[in-house]
Parts: C-alpha cells; sequence; structure tokens
C-alpha cells in the first residue's frame, strides 16, 4: 500500500471526519508531518469511552474535596495509574490555608421568624447523594469569621452596576446585609463590592431563573437544580491574587514563609453565605421598598422588592482556620531531542463534593490522554520535547495546586515552558477553546482533525456552523477569517497563574453548550446526574482526550513551534478598537446624561410616588492618546507577517532551529510587565487578566481598560505607554526569531 | 388692562404652564384666536376633581355591562345629566347579538384530576367586589359554544411566529387543545390562529410574568392581578368587522335585516376560555415535551413545557344568543354658523363588570368636559360647528354601540364629521395621543396649553422629555421635530368605525404610563382599586377633560379647520420606507437562511437528544416596484408645502372659508378606497387598519404591507398601485383646498 493508501486506511478508521491529511503541518518539516500523523491517528484511537466512564466512577465514587480523606487517596490512585502506564510520576504537597465551617446560621427575625436549612437533602436513587458524612456543608471558602444582624437589601447579581442602580433608587446598603443571586459575576465579587458599599455581611443564593426550573426540569426528574441545591464556591479575592493567602508569589511548600492570617488580603471583608432558593425565598418575600428593576426579578413566585428590609436577618459564621495538604500528581515523558522545551496539561483532580462534571469529566479526559500516550510510548513513540501531566489539587477553593507547583518552579517554568494546556468540567456539544491568541492557528488546525461525535463533522465544523447560526456579528467572522476567533482567559482554572503570572503560552479546552444543568458545586455533581444528564456516553470525553492530547503531541513533536502571530497581532488590533470605543461610548453616555440632567428629563420622568435620585452631572472623559498602543499593534502586525514569510522560506532542519525555539518560546513571555497590573502586582500579562470586578471574566489589555471604566484618566494614558512598550518588545522578539528562520532560509 | 396683561392674568390662573397664548392659533384670524384662547382658558379652570370622583363612584357603583339594568340605569343617568347641563341629548337604541354564558367548565382527565375554579373571589375591604349576582362570570364574547376533550399544547402567545416555533420543535395543535398567554396579540387573534392550525379548543390565560406577581405586589396588597383574576374580553374577528356581527355594514335598528346566526363571519371557529394563572398552573406544570423555548417561559415556578400532553383537558362552553339592547346616549351642541360641520366626541360607558378604569376613568372626563361646555353655554359661548358627545354602550364586546350608531348614521357622518375624538381607559403619566396623521400639529398645539398635574410642566413638554429619555431613535426627533409623532390608530376602541370605515379624521386620547395594574376586565377594576393604585385624586382625569374639551372646542371654534398635511406626508413616506425596508429584511432573512441550509449549519447544530425540524429553503422573495407609492408621496408632500405657503398667505374671512373646509372635511376620506383591504371590505382606510394578525395593533399601509408580510407578491402590487393612486388623489384634494385659499389671499 502507497503512503496515501495507508494513511487513509488509518483515517478511515480513526479520524473518518476527513481531515486534511495532505496539507503541511505548521512547524513540520514533510517528512516530520507525515510521522507526526501516523502516530496522532494512533494516538486518537485508543482513548475509549468504557475507560472513560470506569475512571469517572472511580473518582467521584466519594467526596474528594481538599483534605478530605479521598482526595488523598484519589491523589494516590492517580499516582499509581500514571506509573502503571510508564510515566515519571510523583505527588507533591503544599500546605495551604484552608477554612472550613465550624458554625452556619442564617435566620430571619423580622417580620417573620424563620432559620434556613443550609442542607442539601439526600435524593432517592442517587446512590452517592447520601455520603453526608464526608460531604462539605454549603459555604463560600474564604468568607470571613463574622456574626452580624441588620436589615436586608436585595441588590440582584451585585455588581457595581447595580449599585448605582440603587444609587437611583435612593437606597444605600450600608449597615445592611445583602442578598445576592448567582450570576452576572463571579461570585466572589459580590461580597467585595458590598463590603466596598458598607455591608456588613452577603447572602448569595441560587435563583431559579439561571439555576433551577426556569431553565428546565430539576434534579432528579431532570438536570437542574432543586430547591434546596446550593452551590458552593470560593470567594478569595482571587482577581488580586490565586493561590494560598499566606504565600502569595511564592510556593507553599511546608517551610515557606507564611503571612499571619490578618495580614492575608485575599479574605473577604465581611461574612458570606450561599444559600438554596429554597432558603431564599421567605427572605426575598419578606422585603418591601421599591420593586425591583425589571432585571433584577428572578423566577420565584413572588413580586422581588428591593428593600431595605423590614426583612431582618441574622448571619453567623465561623470556621477552622486550618492548614491543609495538596496532593499534585506530576508525571513526565522527557522530550528525546528538546527536554529543556516543555509541554505542560493540566486538569484538576479535587471537586466540591463527589464533581463528576467538574472536575472529573475533565481529570479522565487527561489519565485517558495520558494512558494512550504511554501505549505510544510502548510502540516507539520518542516526542522532541519533555510533556508534563498534572492533575491538580485544590482548585476548587482558588486554583491551589496548579498555583503553588508553578509558584515553586517559577524559575525551570519560566525557561522551559512552551505552552499550558488546561481542561477542566466537559459535556456534551461544541468545542470551547480559549488561551492565547499566539495558539489560535494551532488550535483551529487541531480542531480540524478531531470528529465531532454526534455530527461527524470535524469539531472545527460544527463550531464554524455554530458560529454562523449564533449572530451576524460572529456570522462574517466564521465565513471569511481562516481561524475561527477563540476566546481570551480570564480566570476560573487552573491556566491561571501559567499564563497571567509567568507568561506562558496556554490554552483552555472543553465541550459543552448542549448539555444544561445546575448542579454546578452540590451534591448532585455526580456520576448518577453525569450518566443520566451529560455526556452520557462519554463520548465527548473521548473527544476531549483526542483533542488535547492531539495538540500535546503537535506541540511536542514539532521541528519549529507552531505559534502564530498574526492572529495575534489582529486580535490586539481588535481590543484597541474596543477601548477606544469604549471611551467614545463613555464620552457620548456622559454628555447626553448630562444634556438629559439640563433639559430636566429625569426630574419630568420621576413618578412622584416612586422615591429616586437623578443622577448628578459629571465631567465629560478626556480625549486619550492611543498612539502607543496603535503603534504596538502595527509594529507587531509587521514582525508577524515578516515571520510568516520566513517560515514560508524555512528549512525545518532541526540544528538551525534551536534558537528560534527558544525566541518562541519567549513570545509569551514578552507580553508580560514584571511590575504586574495597577493593584495587583502578581497579575503580569499585559494583554490579559480576569476583571478586578469580573472575577472570572477577562478584561483585555486590562491596565488600559480598567483605567478607564474606573475613570483613573492619568493612570490609563501611562497605561497605554506601558502596553505599547510591551508590544513594541513583543514585535521585536518576533523579528529575532523571524530573522533565526531567515538564516537558514532555503532558496527562494 | 391691556390685552397681553389680561391674557396672562387669566392665564396664571387656569394654565400656569406657559403656553404660548401670544403665538397666533392654527386656522383663527387674530381677533379669533383671541376670543377662543379666553373661551378656552375659562373651559380649562372647570373640570373639577371632586366632580370626577363623584361620577366615577355612581357610574362604577355596580357591575354595568351590556344587556346589565345598571347599564340601562347609567345611560339614562347620563341622559339626565346632558339635559341638566343644556345640551339637546337622547338615548339611540340598537339591537345587537350578545352571548352570554350558560356552561363554562374546564378540567384536566390526565395525567391528574383537576377541575378549573373559572371565578373570581371578592377581596375583604373592597366593597363592590363581593357584588357577584350582578357579575358577568368570567368568559370570552363570541367564542363559539363547544364540548372538546383533547390533549393541550403550550402556544406562548398564540401568533403565527409561535406557530412556526412549533413547527421547528416538530409539534403540531392538529385536534389539540391550545394554552395561550394574554400578550402579544390581541386576544381575538389567539384563538383564530389556533382554529388556523387545527386545533379544537383555546384556553387563554393571564401569566403573572406580564400580569400578575412579577409585576408588582397583587390586589389588594398592589396594584396588580391577583391569582384568581380572569380578563374577561371579546374574541369576535373584529379585523374583518367589528360591531355586531349579525348586520356588518348597517346599523342595528330593530328592523335591521339580520344574519342567521350560522352566517355570522366573527364568531371564533373553536371554543375559547380565559382562566386566571391559578388555574393555568397545574395545567402548564402537566405537559411534557420540550422544555418551552426561553422567551415563552412565564413566571409561574415551573418549568414550562410545550406539550402535546400528557394534560389531557376537557373544555365545555355553551352561551345564551340573545339580542340585547345597546343605548348610546347622544348629546349635541349645534353649531351657530357651521351647524353642518360636526365635531364628535366619544367614551364609552359600558364596562366589562364595574370598570373603574375601563371605561370610567375616560367616561367621567367626557361628562366633565360636556358640564362644562354647559356652563359655557350659558355664558354665552357660542361654537361655530356643531358638537357631538357620546356615551357609547356595548363597547367591550366589540365596539357594538359606536360602531352601529354610524353605520345607522353613515350619510350624515360622511357629510359632516370633521373630526371624531375618542378616550377610554384613563390614568397617571404621559399623555397618549394617537390618531390621524393630518391632526398631528392639531393636537400637539392643543398638548403645549394643557398642564401636567404632577410636574405643572406642559403635558406636551413632559412626554417630549419622556421621548428624549426613551430611546435613542425617538430621542432624536423629540429633539429635531418641531411637533411630537403620534402613533397611527389600530383598533380596541370606539375611533375604528370613524376612521377605518367612515376615514373620519380621527384621535384617540388619554393619559397613562406611571400606573401599573392587573385588573383589567376583572371585577377588581373598582372604585376602590382606582382611588387606591391609579388616578387616586382625579388630577389626570382632570387633565383629560382639559386635553379633549380644548381640542373639541378649538375644533369647533376655528375659522378653517386646523389639518395639516406636511405631517402626514412626512409619516407616510415614513410607512413607505419601513414596508421598503420590510421586503428588503425578508429577501435578507430568506436568503441567508437558504445559505444557512445549504452549509449544513440546522443540522449540525441541532442536539441529536431533542426533537427537531430544520426549516425548508424557500425562495427569496421578488423585488416590487414602490414607485406608485413613492409618487403618491411626493405628490402628498408638494401639495401639502403648497397648502402650508396658501394657509401662510390666506385672509381667514369667514366668506371665503367654506368651500376649503368643505374639502378639509374630505381629506381624511380620500385616504380610504371603496373596496376596503383585500378580504376585509368594512376596512376603507388605506393607511391605517387593526392587523389581521394583530387585532389591536396597527398595520399602517396594511393592504401592501400584508400582502408582503403573507408573501402574497401579485397582490402586494395590485395594492401598491391602488394605495399610490389614493395617495394622488389625496394631494389632488389638498391642493384644491389650497387653490381655494389661493383665491382669498391677501397681497404678499
Amino acid at each position: 500500500m502507497n503512503r496515501i493508501g495507508r494513511l487513509v486506511c488509518v483515517l478511515a478508521v480513526a479520524w473518518p471526519a476527513g481531515a486534511a491529511e495532505e496539507a503541511p503541518l505548521r512547524g513540520y518539516a514533510p517528512e516530520s508531518a507525515r510521522v507526526e500523523r501516523e502516530w496522532e491517528a494512533k494516538f486518537r484511537a485508543i482513548p475509549d469511552t468504557q475507560s472513560l466512564r470506569d475512571t469517572m466512577q472511580r473518582l467521584s465514587a466519594r467526596p474528594h474535596h481538599l483534605g478530605s480523606p479521598y482526595d488523598k487517596d484519589n491523589a494516590e490512585w492517580i499516582l499509581g495509574k500514571f506509573k502503571e502506564w510508564g510515566l515519571d510520576a510523583q505527588i507533591e504537597v503544599f500546605q495551604v490555608l484552608l477554612p472550613t465551617p465550624k458554625e452556619r446560621r442564617l435566620e430571619m427575625l423580622e417580620p417573620v421568624q424563620f432559620t434556613a436549612r443550609l442542607e442539601e437533602p439526600a435524593v432517592a436513587g442517587d446512590p452517592t447523594s447520601g455520603q453526608n458524612a464526608e460531604q462539605l456543608p454549603t459555604y463560600n471558602a474564604y468568607s470571613i469569621d463574622g456574626d452580624v444582624t441588620a436589615p436586608l437589601v436585595y441588590v440582584n447579581y451585585g455588581v457595581p452596576a447595580d449599585y448605582e442602580q440603587l444609587d437611583r433608587l435612593g437606597i444605600s446598603v450600608k449597615g445592611a446585609i445583602v442578598i445576592a443571586r448567582y450570576g452576572g459575576s463571579w461570585r466572589g465579587i459580590k461580597p467585595k463590592v458590598a463590603a466596598e458599599h458598607g455591608a456588613v455581611g452577603c447572602i448569595i443564593y441560587s435563583d431559579p431563573r439561571e439555576d433551577g426550573y426556569y431553565e428546565g426540569d430539576v434534579f432528579p426528574e431532570g438536570a437542574w437544580r432543586p430547591r434546596d441545591g446550593v452551590q458552593r464556591g470560593s470567594v478569595m479575592d482571587m482577581p488580586l491574587y490565586p493561590g494560598d493567602p499566606l504565600t502569595p508569589g511564592v510556593g507553599a511548600t511546608a517551610e515557606a514563609k507564611r503571612l499571619p492570617l490578618k495580614d492575608a488580603q485575599t479574605l473577604t471583608k465581611i461574612p458570606v453565605l450561599p444559600i438554596s432558593y429554597a432558603d431564599a425565598k421567605p427572605l426575598l418575600a419578606a422585603l418591601k421598598g421599591p420593586v425591583a428593576p425589571a432585571g433584577w426579578r428572578g423566577a420565584l413566585p413572588i413580586t422581588y422588592h428591593v428593600g431595605p428590609g423590614p426583612a431582618r436577618v441574622h448571619l453567623k459564621v465561623a470556621f477552622n482556620w486550618d492548614l491543609k495538604p495538596v496532593y499534585d500528581v506530576i508525571a513526565r515523558i522527557p522530550g528525546s531531542t528538546a527536554p529543556d522545551e516543555w509541554i505542560v496539561r493540566g486538569n484538576h483532580h479535587d471537586a466540591w463534593v463527589n464533581g463528576a462534571e467538574d472536575p472529573v469529566a475533565g481529570a479522565s479526559a487527561l489519565l485517558e490522554e495520558a494512558r494512550a500516550l504511554g501505549l505510544l510510548l510502548q510502540q516507539g513513540w520518542k516526542p522532541k520535547r519533555t510533556i508534563i501531566y498534572c492533575a491538580w489539587d485544590g482548585e476548587e477553593q482558588g486554583l491551589l495546586g496548579s498555583t503553588e507547583w508553578a509558584e515553586a518552579h517559577a524559575a525551570e517554568l519560566s525557561r522551559s515552558a512552551a505552552v499550558y494546556i488546561n481542561s477542566d468540567s466537559n459535556g456534551r456539544g461544541y468545542l470551547y477553546a480559549g488561551g492565547s491568541h499566539s495558539l489560535e492557528k494551532f488550535v483551529n488546525t487541531v480542531a480540524r482533525d478531531i470528529e465531532d461525535p454526534e455530527t461527524k463533522l470535524s469539531v472545527w465544523k460544527r463550531l464554524q456552523l455554530q458560529r454562523i447560526a449564533e449572530s451576524p456579528e460572529s456570522r462574517q467572522d466564521a465565513r471569511q477569517r481562516p481561524d475561527l476567533r477563540i476566546g481570551a482567559l480570564g480566570s476560573g482554572s487552573d491556566y491561571t497563574v501559567f499564563v497571567d503570572h509567568l507568561g506562558i503560552a496556554s490554552l483552555n479546552l472543553g465541550f459543552g453548550g448542549e448539555d444544561g444543568g445546575g448542579i454546578y458545586h452540590s451534591i448532585y455533581d455526580d456520576f448518577y446526574w453525569f450518566t443520566h444528564f451529560s455526556d452520557s456516553d462519554f463520548r465527548y470525553g473521548r473527544a476531549l482526550a483526542q483533542t488535547a492530547g492531539t495538540a500535546v503531541m503537535r506541540m511536542a513533536g514539532a521541528d519549529l513551534l507552531p505559534y502564530e502571530f498574526t492572529n495575534l497581532a489582529d486580535t490586539a488590533r481588535k481590543y484597541v478598537g474596543e477601548i477606544q470605543k469604549l471611551l467614545k461610548d463613555k464620552q457620548e453616555e456622559i454628555r447626553e446624561r448630562n444634556r438629559q440632567i439640563e433639559e430636566g428629563v429625569f426630574a419630568a420622568t420621576a413618578d412622584p410616588r416612586e422615591k429616586s435620585a437623578p443622577p448628578a452631572a459629571e465631567p465629560v472623559p478626556p480625549f486619550l492618546g492611543f498612539a502607543p498602543l496603535e503603534n504596538g499593534v502595527e509594529a507587531l502586525a509587521r514582525s508577524a507577517e515578516r515571520y510568516e514569510k520566513a517560515l514560508a522560506k524555512a528549512a525545518l532542519g532541526r540544528a538551525s532551529l534551536q534558537a528560534a525555539n527558544h525566541k518562541l518560546i519567549e513570545s509569551e513571555r514578552r507580553l508580560t510587565d514584571p511590575g504586574g497590573l495597577p493593584g495587583r502586582p502578581w497579575f503580569k500579562h499585559q494583554i490579559y487578566a480576569p476583571g478586578m470586578y469580573t472575577g472570572y471574566g477577562v478584561k483585555t489589555i486590562p491596565a488600559v481598560r480598567e483605567a478607564i471604566e474606573q475613570k483613573r484618566w492619568t493612570e490609563a494614558e501611562a497605561e497605554i505607554a506601558r502596553v505599547g512598550r510591551v508590544l513594541a518588545a513583543e514585535a521585536a522578539l518576533i523579528d529575532g526569531a523571524a530573522a533565526e528562520l531567515e538564516k537558514g532560509a532555503t532558496a527562494p
């Protein structure tokens, strides 16, 4: 059989989506590409749905939160598996601050007496839901201790814009306990903003509008959150820094120097407690005051009022403030020719309770990849670069395992890590790929080679068609741009320390969009729920293993690391345009509002029977000089074009490429600034960061964007200059890499 | 005291909003304007909030639906009042078909047994809510008799677009009973469209999302619909023809020729019954099948499913099909110099139950105007034109009183009626003015002279500021256009026969926008509710009397009828633009959908676990020749400009104006076509009509717009030509009126 025939035969079994097997592989010489494609095809044939199912059943069999017996048990089981598959594995242990509840109490004292249940009942037929001896109670980690009694105010999602609306209603939360619904921001933002406005306590509940019967039938009849279901979760101030609150910037080893608890900056300022909608309903029903604005109303069968009061609430929380061990399981496949270039792949193994979806759906795919790579190694596969598989612990409380490990290994990682590839939860549907835009083209090429289990299209094609269906804006891009855009990374999973702190190009991969569900961070996120309502036949678990594993192999085997910078430049240009528009919109909005104040619009349209406060006139934002950003983008675009031309002519023989590869590894580092972002030096990346007031949600070019959002104009000007310099430095580095390639160019 | 001093003094008492007392009055010679303004100021000082309150209390003291004892009693009381105030009044009686319930039954047979209550309970503290001996049961008038048992399907609002969505979900209503929520269209559309799709019965319920606790606290704690509240209402096919179903096009006098009941075209095709949300909840909760699309979900604490079934429902309704007397109370003030030019003013007096808001809030303002005009007559006021005040009966069941009266008097009205000014419900807030656009400038000038009771601005100014606040689109218009736009009239109140059937320029006036409430067509729309939750101090009742009465006087006293046609031309141009955009958008939408079908978007984005049917490709709509409409609009604009120039130079001495006034009265008639609209010849107006599938909602240039919406392209071309001719004829008439003015022009 000739080469094409053989390939087609392999492909017909392993990836019948009809991938571009003839197309050159970026960063690969033709012969290397042929070999790589053969190994990849073998790889993708290995992941097995029964194996994924067995792994999930094992890992989610008991509650396995950080510090629990089964968390350690799982870590040791994973270690054993890595070793069984021939990988060089070990457990690395860190000691982190972990508050667990001693006391939780929430009661309404007026106008009626009510004591919140604060418990998730077991569900008949769901065997693990009754393991209450091992379940963590419902709470928010890194709430401070507190005991407060105060009138209640409903603050919608509790984001800054909601407090502006409260101002317009003439309502203050000073001295009040606020009740906010989940959604609209990462949960940790809610107590932070509440405290900034003078609240003394914060209750967070799951409204059935976003997370209950409004969305679909509730568990166990359906996938959605039942009345007593509670979303646990961290409220650590992660936009300041994630990881152990006592060891910012350094690994929380046993001997690390620790802050005293009172100096930890990432604990909340006020006590916080999450509750179910069954517990929230009597509280919300007891509020009077203005009817909540239309956008604030949830799906409880009540008239939502804002308060304050007459509901008067007593909230008490107290915690054990212990150090607990984090068990990160780390496995290595040493690189054959470039052992000092690392491809890091991770997924956490700890959960809030049983965590079948979060994180075991992703963790079992990661383990399936490791098993498959072990088999390839036995067959003689030799990756050029070192591959490191990581099963993180303590993600749920604040990215503890990944952050402490990366802080502990910062020097080696900074030197060697070419990429970090993350996954977390997984479900049915469409490929979600977020990450560094120098990897946008790379992840697009991978996605073209993975078969979607439901449609038999490539996952790339299915995603493209979904983008066409989605909206007129995404449609045009999806049809005309060669690559589908990937989202920028905010926070909320273990890539954070890699991309934001160390400047390592990162990807976050997963499938989803078809499954709904409301078991997030509850006892109902378990094997029973997952096998009834999510990727029940584990075909998307297999697709995730195939996608992430292919990405790992293709990065590890390339002659030249397959970064691409024209998409980065295009994306940076888009961000700069967005920021310019943000300023212009703010100017127009404030100019218009001032004009309306002058015209008397607010006085004329206020209903005299309703209390309201018209907004105050404010200065129109000044014009800012965006030239440094614009020049930075243009330099980046020029260098990226030069690099593409150089690559097209480059001879991808090994000897000449080491210098180019080392420069390329540097490319994401150059997007960082050692000083970090204003007020949060841990965050070094100048293009991506979680927002100070979004938490998980990304802010791109964050220093400039947030300065404008928060009306700090002098800072905005300074940050424009700084980011402009970062972009120029990136352009210079890419020029350097291009020059390396030009040295070894083939004749035109 | 000089003239200005005297005027200021009067104005300071009567309308301190600072009106344009110096501005000339359109259609008035300077001296006539001075006299008119004095009488108007006297008029506006008369309406009295205590008097309005007393009238409301009297008229709403007992249920007074068509055919009830207190309906007749009210008519006689109103007659007595008109006479007491010195008006020449009489009751005109018509005999109309009125179905009243003999039997109403709604029960669920599977999966659980449930019998709907179908009753609104009395509320403690609300004295009239317990008058159940006289209350009409909850029902929809002009439902046919029926007794059906079938699976249930939830159809959202039950408009055509909802059935397209059901098609996409692969669900048919053939043989089913549908349950639709109120809203999204006039209620009569719901059974009509359901029957067109093969349903055998229709239940309509009030969802708390639009009409209950979601919006605000429920009665009696708040203004909103309580759990057992039901919206009665007519489901007659009014877009075909309103009024007595047995006497289309002719007055339902005792001796009128009547259709046999079986030939009446405006009864529903399937049985219909309205229910409360308390009664709807068990039915909706028992549905399975797909989860309802997000936009379909209401505020009940359930997961909304579409069905069909397993809920199986038995619906039985049977009615007495009797003729009942309609009592229209008609009062005249004969014109002093142009008795053959009529200013007609009306509001209905009948209600579904006690009807404090609907219609007594409007009817008591109308009576207050009549009282005030009676006082002016005693003081020597002599309107030039004849004024006719009408208190209609039988509006609720299908505009019966107004339609039969106007059909009976069609010949005189066609000859003489210059304008019909309507009102109906009334509340607090902003002036709502809809009507013929030849009256747009007129109603703007009136609104500038009325004081808003809450802000002390003119109601015009307050409305302008509200439009500025509303949206960027309305903002620009509100700031730049000299006149605020008025809405076109659809249907749903007594202006329908005047504007749509007879082509009489019409206005509909009322205040609202600040009060919310959910007592529409229920037993709770009563004096207790109104005086607790609406215009409780009757200041907006007074404002309505001042507005409508000023409009009546100013039309009746003008030397030259104050129509204005540049706004009409501008509006017609806007409508033609909208229709061109409608076609273009349809072309693009279908072209894009066909492309997506070809690309495989629908197959790729369908969740295999959910049943769905991709849309079928369909031909892209052809281009249509809009030139006749465009030429018609341009001709109209030129004539309107010519008329304005002629008016500016005209000497408004009486003798020369009779011919011009007679032409002007014709101007709205010219916008009709004797053949009427396609398939509904009763509707003669070519610019305004209620939509065949919106019911109350207006369709402008309806023949063309609906032909395009319903993809009847040949018809659309023909209707474009016809409406083009109508616009050209209107232009010619206006030219004629201008020529009359030019004859008597003053020297330039």
